[in-house]
C-alpha cells in the first residue's frame, strides 16, 4: 500500500476514485482537463482507515504530507496559509468513492484568525471579512468540534434585534466583527477552549472531524441502505477558497448538464449572485433559474454552458456541478455524476447513444438497474412530501407509494377494504394467514422481519409498498392502536408509507401513478439484446404471472404451490389432509385438493403459452396450515367430523421446535407420498388438458428442500410412476422433467450424485443463506441491526448475495452438477434474483436463468444485460453507490 | 459386476464376506481348511439386491445357477434331490456380511416331500422322518410362506392330549406321520395352497423369502441399531443336513475357543444329544455343558478342541462355532468370531498378544472400541449388596448390575420407558419381536435359555446386564405377574439383576461406579502408545471433570458455560440478566453472575491441574433461561423488582421462531458485549487464582456460532481488552488462547479467514450437522424414521458423521485453516468426538484431538489408536456389523 497519504489535485486523476474519493478524483480530472478549478490537495482515503483504526490519531506522516502540501498550495495560490496580510484560506469537504450525503458538511474560510481576518478586512472588506470570520467560527464548532450551533444563531438573531437589523445584509462591517467575538465567547464557553488561532491546528482537526463523520450514524444509515461498505473510507479535499459573496459580480451555483427529473438536454439549475455556496444548498434565500444567468450574465452562463458540456462529452455522463463566480471569474468546484430519476436514466442513456456518445452497450451500463423500480410504482408528490415530516422509518421492503387506514388484522383489513377504505395493514409479522388482508391492503407496515420475511416477499410478489422491521413500533393488538414517533395511532388513523426509502409519515400524502413510457420499451428491448442468463419470474397467481410476462419474463422459475392453499374455501381441506388418521383418509382428502391445483396449473399454463413453468411442491411445514383460533377448530371439526380435542392434540403433535430446519420439503413426501402423487397428477392432467386446448404447457416439477441423491430419487420414482399413469390414462402424451431445489448446504456437496438424477436446479438461496449462517429469517432482523452497526456486516446476506460463503456453495454446486450431467439446466428462484449485484454473480457462475418477483423482472432483465456486458469487456461490475 | 451369483463352498473363500456373507465365506474357508463340514453352496448377496430391486422376481440367471450348484452337490454327496430312495436334504440360512440377528431364522430337511420322506422312514427310522417332515412342513409355513405357527403346535398339543404322550419322544412313527397329514391340512387351509412337494420349488421359495427377510421389520431394526447399510444384502446358504437327531450316537450343539463372558481360555459351551439345533438355540430343553462331553465322548470332545484351537489359530480371533454329530460323527455347520463382553474382549486380546498370535496393533484392533463401554457400567455397592438377600438366581450371562420395574412385554416396557421409568424385561424367553423392549431396558431377566439363547446374545452386544434360565421363576403373562422365592412380583415392582453373579434381588439397590481393571488399563495404556489424536472431555462440573481424567482424558473440549447456570440459585441472576432493561442494568445483574463463574472455573482448574480447558462462551439463544411458570415470573419479579407484565411483555419478546438459527451464540455478545466481558473477567481471574494455588492453568476460550473472521475478531478484541485489564489490576500474567467453534457451514468457507485471527478451531458436528442438512435435531425423529425405514438414509447423521457432507465440510475448513495459520490446533466437540467411525474420520482429515463425554473417553482412545494402525497399515476402517 502507498505511503503517499496527499495529493495535489493536479498529482490525481479521475480513475482514482478509491484513494481520492469522487470529489477529489473529479477535482483533479478538471485540474487536467483545464478547468477553472481553485487548486488544492486531498488526503486519502486510506488517511482516514489508518486513522479509524489506530485510535483516531493522525499519523506524523500524514501530518508531514499535509504540511508539504500546504506549502505547494501556498506556491501555487501566491498566498500564505495564516498571513497577516494576503492570508490563504481553504475550504475543507468530505468525499468518498461514492456520494454520501450523512457525511461531514462543508468548512469554509479556514485559515481566518484574528490576525488574518484583520489583513482580509483592511484588503477586502470588513464586513465580508467579519462574516467569513463569524461563519467559519460557527461552523466549525458545530461541523468540527461538534458543539451547538443553535446557540450562535440565537445570539446573532438577539443582536440583530438589538441593533434593529432585519436582515444579515442589514449588520455594517464592524457590528459583524462584533458578532465575530460574541461566537469566540459562545465557543470557548460551549468548547472549554479557545477558538483555534493556528490555522494548522484548524486544518487538522477540521480533516480528522472529516474521518470521524465516517462513523457517525447517519453515515451509517446512509451506508447501510445504500450498502456501501464501511471499509472503503473517505478522503479529504482540501481548496483554496473563492468567494461568491464579494459582491454583485459575484455568485455561486449548482447545476446539471441534463434535467434530473426528465432527462432533457440542456443545463438546468440554480444560482444566487452575492452569496456563499451554503445559502444555496441550506435554502435560507430562494436561489434563481440558471435560464435567468443566461439573460443576467451571458458571457459567464456560455462558459459554463460549454465547460458543462465538456464535462458531459469528458465523462459520457450527465454531470452535476456546484460553481462560483467570483469578481466576474468563473470557478468549477465540483463535478459528479449527477443523480436522476428512473424515467431520466432512460432518457438520458437512450438519448446519449443516440447522440453517439455512448455505445448501445455503454448506455445500457450508464443505468443503475434498481432505478428501474420506480418506473412501476406509484411515487408519493414531490411538493407534498417536502411538507411531511416523518414519523418514522423501516426497512424499504417493497417499494412504491401507499396511503390509507391502519388496520391490524387481515379480517378488520377485508372488512374496511369491502366498505371501499384504502387500507394499510399493520403487524407485528404477517404470516400465511394474512394472505387476505395483505391482499387488499394498499401498504404492509411491520415491526419484525427482514428483507426476505413473510411480508418482504408476498408484498413484493404482489408490488405492494411494505415497510419492515420497524423495531420502534409498538403495537397494541388489544386497544388496535400502535405508538410511533411519540404518537398513538390507532384504528381507522391515515399514514402513508414508502416502501422505496422505508419512511413512515402520520398522515395522508399525494401520490402520483408512473406512466411507462417508451424510453421503458426501448431500453430493456436494447438489454434483451445483450444478456445471455434468462430470466423468468416468482409467482403463484395467473394474474401476476401475466404481468411478469408484460415486464418481459421468460417462464416461471417458482410457483410455491403451498401459496394455493391459504383461502378460506381451500384451507379446511388442506387442514383436513394434514390431519388425517390414515393413509386412506389422506388420500380422500387430496383428492378434493386435486381439483383446485389442477385449476390453477391450468390456468397459469394458459396465461405462459408454452413458457416454462416451474412448480415446486409443498415446501412449508406442515403446521403452518393448522387452525389456530377456536373458531377455526370448530370449522375444521364440521368439515373433517373429528374431535375438537383430536384436532387440538393432533395439532400440537405437528408443531416443531425449528420449524424452518423441521418436518417439510420433500420429507413431507416420504412421510406421506399421497402428497406428492396429489400434486403430480394435478399437474399432469392440467398439462394434457392445455393440450387440449392448443397450448404446449411445460411444466417443470421441483422438488425442494433435497440434500441427498437417495431422497431425491424417491420422490422423483412417485412422481413418474403417477405420471405414467396419468398420462396412460388420457392416452395423450405431455413433456414434463423434474428437478429440484438446491437450498440446502449439503445438497450443493453432492451435487455430483443428485445431478444424476436431477433434470434441473434452482438455487434457492434464501434458505441456502438462513442454513449457511445459521441464521433465521424470521429471527435475523435484531442481529443484523445490530451487526451492521457494529460493521460486522456491510450489508444484509438476504438482500444481496453472499459471494464469500453462500456464492461459494453455490460454485461447488455448479461445478459438481455440470460435470455429472453437463446439460442440466441451472437458475436462482430466491430473492437475490432480482438483485444486480446477485445476479452478476449468477452470470459469472453461468446459471441459464434467474427468477424473481414480476416487478423486478425488467430490474434482472437490464441487470443480466449489464452482467454480460461486463463479463464480455473482462470486468467484474463494480458496487454501486 | 460378476455374473456368478451362486458358489459351492470349495469355490469361495474366508474373505469373500461382502459377496458370500460372513457365514457363507466361513463355511468355504472351513472347506478349504479341511474342516469336516457338510458341503453346500452359497447364493451372493448380490443375488439378493438384485431381486429386493427388480420387483422381487428371482432373475432366470440365479435360478439356472442354483439348479448347477445343486446337481453339483448331489454329486458331492452321492444323493439325489427330492429322490425317492436315497434323499437329499438341505438347510437354507441366510448370512449378511455382519452377523445379524432379526434375519430369517434356519428352514432344516428341505427336499423333504410325500415321497422322500417315505424313503426315509424305510432306510432310516419312520419316527425320526415323520418327525423331521413335519418341523419342516411347520418351518416352511412358518418361516418361508409367513404361515401362523402356533395353530400347528396347537394341533400338535391337541394330537398329544389325545393319544395321551406326554412329550414329543411320546409319540411313535406312525403317529408322527400322522401330524404330518395333520400339519399338511393346516397349511393348506392357511396359506390356500397344497404343501409344495416339488423340492426346487421349496428351494426357490426358502431363497426368496431369506432374500425378503433382508427387508423385514425386525432386519431394520437391527441395522439401524448396528449401522449397517441397507444396500450390503444376505447371502443365503444351502447346506446338505446333517442330522443330530439320529439317536443318542447324535447330537448338536454350539461353543465358543474362549469364554465369552469372561475371555478364559478354552472351549465353552452347550450340546444336547439326539436333537437338532433349534432345539438348542430356542431354550426348549436345557442343554448340557460341553465339560460333561469331556466326560461322555473324549474322543469327540478332543477332536472338536483340536478343531476349535486350529480355527481360532487360523482367524486369529476367539470363534463361536455350531457343530453337530451324526451318528459318532463330527461336523461343523458354521463358525464365526465369538460375540463377548467388554471384560472378555480385553482379556482375549491381551492374552493373544501375550501368547503371540497377535501383534499388540492386531490386539487393539480386534477389541470393537463401543464394548468397552459395559466396562464402565456400574455394579451394585458391595454393602447394600449384604444386607440384601437374593430371591432367586440363573445364569449369568451379560454382565453388570440393573435395577428398575418389571414389564412383561416389549410394548409394556416400552411405554414405561417412554413415561421415564427404568424397566427391568421379564420373559419367558426373548425372540426378535422384542428387540424394542430390549434395547430401553436396564435388565432383562428370562426363564428358559442358555449362554447362547436369544436374550444372552442380544443383551450382551447392548451391554444390557441380563440373567438367562431362571427356572424357577414363573411367569403369569394375563396376571402380569411372577411368582420367585415364595413371593409374587406384579408388573411395576423393583427388583435388582446382577448380570456378573446371575443374582437376583427382589429390592432396589445402589449402585457404585465399576473399579477399573488391570486388563483395561494395559490395554488402553497400549492404545495411548499408538494412537496420534489427544482424546479431551466434554463437561462442564470438576466431579465429571475428575471422572473423564481418571479415564484418561487428556484436557477438556468443551465446557457449555451455560450449563452452569441452570441451577435454583442461579438462573434467577442469569434471568434478571436477560431482563435488563439498559446496558447498566446488565452489567449490574453481569456483576453478580461473575463470582459464580469465577468459582466454577476455578474448581475446574483444580481439578485438571494445568491441562487445557476449552470454555466455551454462553451459546444457547437467552430466551431458553426465561421463566416459564407463573411462579418463576413471581420469584424473578422479586428479584428484580420488575413488574411481572413487565417481565412477561419481555419474555415474550425474545421468543424467536427458529432459536437454533437464532440470537445465540457470539451473536449475543454483539448486542451484549457486557456478557463476554463478564466470562473473560471470570475465567482469566480464576487462572490467576489457580496460578496462586500453584496450578498452571491452561484456558482455551472458545467463541461459539462464528460465521465471519469479523465478528470473530470483534468478540476477540473484547476478551483481550478484559484480559488485558484483569492482568494489569492483578499485576500477575497468564496464559490463554482464543478460539472459535466451527459448526456453520459458513464458516467452513471463510475458515482461512477466521484462522488469521483463531488460536484454534472446535468442530461443533452437532450444529454442523443440522445446518448442512438444514434439519432440526430436536424435530428430527419422526423425519430420521422414515428415512431410515424407506432407505433413505443408511444411518442418523447425528450418531454417525456424514463423512460426504458435513465431512466435506470440515475437510474444506481444515485446509483452508492450517493454510492461514498452519500451527492452527484443531479438535472435535459435538456428540461424534465419541464414536469411532466418526474418530477415524478425524484422524484421517488430521485434527489434532477428539473431545467427547467422559464415559466415551476410553472408547476413543481405543478407536484413536485404531484408526492410527489402520492408517499407518494404509487401510481405511470398515464399518462393524
Amino acid at each position: 500500500m502507498s505511503n503517499k497519504y496527499v495529493y495535489m489535485f493536479s498529482e490525481g486523476n479521475g480513475k482514482m476514485r478509491e484513494l481520492l474519493g469522487g470529489k477529489g478524483a473529479n477535482l483533479a480530472e478538471m485540474t487536467l482537463l483545464g478547468l477553472p478549478v481553485p487548486q488544492g490537495f486531498i488526503v486519502t482515503t486510506e488517511a482516514c482507515t489508518l486513522y479509524n483504526t489506530s485510535g483516531r490519531v493522525m499519523s506524523d506522516d500524514v501530518v508531514k504530507q499535509i504540511d508539504e502540501s500546504m506549502a505547494n498550495l501556498e506556491k501555487l495560490t501566491g498566498k500564505r496559509f495564516g498571513d497577516t496580510e494576503n492570508p490563504l484560506l481553504v475550504s475543507v469537504r468530505s468525499g468518498s468513492r461514492a456520494s454520501m450525503p450523512g457525511m461531514m458538511d462543508t468548512v469554509l474560510n479556514l485559515g481566518l484568525n484574528d490576525i488574518s481576518v484583520e489583513a482580509m478586512a483592511k484588503n477586502i472588506d470588513r464586513r465580508f471579512a467579519y462574516d467569513s470570520y463569524r461563519r467559519f467560527i460557527m461552523m466549525f464548532a458545530d461541523v468540527v468540534m461538534d458543539g451547538n450551533k443553535h446557540e450562535f444563531e440565537a445570539a446573532l438573531g438577539k443582536f440583530k434585534a438589538k441593533v434593529g437589523a432585519k436582515e444579515d445584509v442589514d449588520l455594517t462591517g464592524e457590528q459583524m466583527q462584533e458578532i465575530a467575538n460574541i461566537f469566540k465567547e459562545i465557543y470557548k464557553e460551549q468548547l472549554k477552549g479557545d477558538f483555534p488561532q493556528d490555522p494548522k491546528k484548524q486544518l487538522y482537526e477540521a480533516v480528522c472531524a472529516v474521518f470521524r463523520s465516517w462513523d457517525n450514524e447517519r453515515a451509517f444509515i446512509y451506508r447501510r441502505r445504500h450498502d456501501i461498505p464501511y471499509s472503503w473510507g473517505t478522503a479529504v479535499n482540501v481548496q483554496s477558497m473563492v468567494f461568491g459573496n464579494m459582491g454583485d459580480d459575484s455568485g455561486t451555483g449548482v447545476a446539471f448538464s441534463r434535467d434530473p427529473s426528465s432527462g432533457v438536454d440542456g443545463v438546468y439549475g440554480e444560482f444566487l449572485m452575492n452569496a456563499q455556496g451554503e445559502d444555496v444548498v441550506a435554502g435560507i434565500r430562494t436561489p434563481l433559474s440558471i435560464d435567468q444567468m443566461k439573460v443576467d450574465n451571458p458571457a459567464i452562463y456560455t462558459e459554463f454552458e460549454a465547460l458543462a458540456k465538456k464535462l458531459e462529452n469528458h465523462y459520457k455522463d450527465m454531470q452535476d456541478m456546484e460553481f462560483t463566480i467570483e469578481k466576474g471569474k468563473l470557478y468549477f468546484l465540483q463535478t459528479r455524476a449527477g443523480k436522476r430519476t428512473g424515467a431520466a436514466a432512460l432518457r438520458i442513456a437512450i438519448d446519449m447513444a443516440k447522440e453517439g456518445l455512448l455505445t448501445q452497450e455503454e448506455a445500457l451500463l450508464q443505468v443503475d438497474a434498481k432505478l428501474l423500480d420506480q418506473l412501476l410504482h406509484p411515487v408519493f408528490d414531490e411538493k407534498a412530501l417536502k411538507s411531511t415530516n416523518t414519523i418514522g422509518s423501516g426497512l424499504a421492503a417493497s417499494p412504491g407509494a401507499a396511503c390509507g387506514r391502519v388496520y391490524f388484522t387481515s379480517s378488520d383489513a377485508m372488512a374496511a377494504a369491502e366498505r371501499g377504505e384504502k387500507v394499510i395493514l399493520v403487524r407485528n409479522e404477517t404470516s400465511p394467514e394474512d394472505i387476505g388482508g395483505m391482499q387488499v391492503a394498499q401498504g404492509i407496515l411491520t415491526s419484525t422481519g427482514g428483507a426476505t420475511c413473510h411480508a418482504a416477499i408476498v408484498a413484493r410478489d404482489m408490488g405492494t409498498p411494505c415497510i419492515c422491521g420497524c423495531s420502534e413500533l409498538h403495537i397494541d393488538y388489544n386497544t388496535k392502536s400502535f405508538d410511533l414517533g411519540g404518537k398513538t395511532y390507532n384504528e381507522g388513523d391515515i399514514i402513508s408509507l414508502d416502501g422505496t426509502t422505508g419512511l413512515i409519515y402520520g398522515e395522508a400524502i399525494a401520490t402520483v401513478e408512473p406512466a411507462m413510457t417508451g424510453d421503458f420499451a426501448t431500453f430493456l428491448d436494447w438489454a434483451d439484446k445483450h444478456k445471455t442468463l434468462a430470466v423468468r419470474t416468482n409467482t403463484d397467481t395467473p394474474d401476476s404471472a401475466a404481468r411478469a410476462v408484460e415486464f418481459g419474463a421468460e417462464g416461471i422459475g417458482l410457483i410455491r404451490s403451498e401459496h394455493m392453499f391459504f383461502d378460506a374455501e381451500r384451507i379446511p381441506k388442506m387442514q383436513k389432509m394434514i390431519l388425517s388418521e390414515s393413509e386412506k383418509e389422506r388420500r380422500a382428502a387430496c383428492e378434493e385438493l386435486l381439483s383446485f391445483q389442477k385449476a390453477d396449473y391450468l390456468a397459469i399454463f394458459e396465461v405462459m403459452k408454452g413458457l416454462p413453468v416451474t412448480i415446486r411442491l409443498l415446501d412449508p411445514p406442515l403446521h403452518e396450515f393448522l387452525p389456530k383460533s377456536e373458531m377455526e377448530f370448530e370449522t375444521l371439526a364440521k368439515e373433517t367430523g373429528k374431535a375438537m380435542d383430536y384436532l387440538k392434540r393432533q395439532s400440537a403433535n405437528l408443531a416443531e421446535v425449528n420449524p424452518m430446519m423441521g418436518h417439510r420439503g420433500l420429507r413431507l413426501v416420504v412421510s406421506y407420498p399421497e402428497i406428492a402423487e396429489m400434486q403430480a397428477r394435478a399437474i399432469i392432467t392440467a398439462a394434457i388438458e392445455a393440450g387440449k386446448a392448443g397450448i404446449n404447457a411445460n411444466p417443470e416439477i421441483m422438488i425442494p428442500l433435497s440434500v441427498d441423491e437417495k431422497e431425491f430419487k424417491f420422490v422423483k420414482d412417485i412422481i413418474e410412476t403417477t405420471a405414467k399413469e396419468v398420462i396412460a390414462e388420457a392416452g395423450v402424451d405431455v413433456g414434463y422433467t423434474i428437478g429440484t431445489m438446491i437450498e440446502i448446504p449439503r445438497a450443493c456437496l453432492m451435487a455430483d450424485e443428485i445431478a444424476k438424477e436431477a433434470a434441473f436446479f434452482s438455487f434457492g438461496t434464501n434458505d441456502l443463506t438462513q442454513m449457511a449462517y445459521g441464521m433465521s429469517r424470521d429471527d435475523a432482523g435484531r442481529i443484523l441491526s445490530d451487526y451492521i452497526d457494529n460493521n460486522i456486516f456491510e450489508v444484509d446476506p438476504f438482500s444481496r448475495l453472499d459471494q464469500k460463503g453462500v456464492g461459494e456453495l453455490m460454485k461447488i454446486a455448479v461445478e459438481r452438477g455440470r460435470k455429472a450431467r453437463p446439460g442440466i439446466k441451472l437458475g436462482i428462484c430466491g430473492e437475490h434474483g432480482g438483485d444486480p449485484s446477485s445476479i452478476e454473480f449468477c452470470h459469472k457462475i453461468g446459471l441459464d436463468y434467474v427468477s424473481c418477483s414480476p416487478y423486478r423482472v425488467p430490474i434482472a432483465r437490464l441487470a443480466a444485460a449489464q452482467a454480460a456486458i461486463m463479463h464480455a469487456k473482462g470486468l467484474g461490475v463494480e458496487n454501486k453507490g
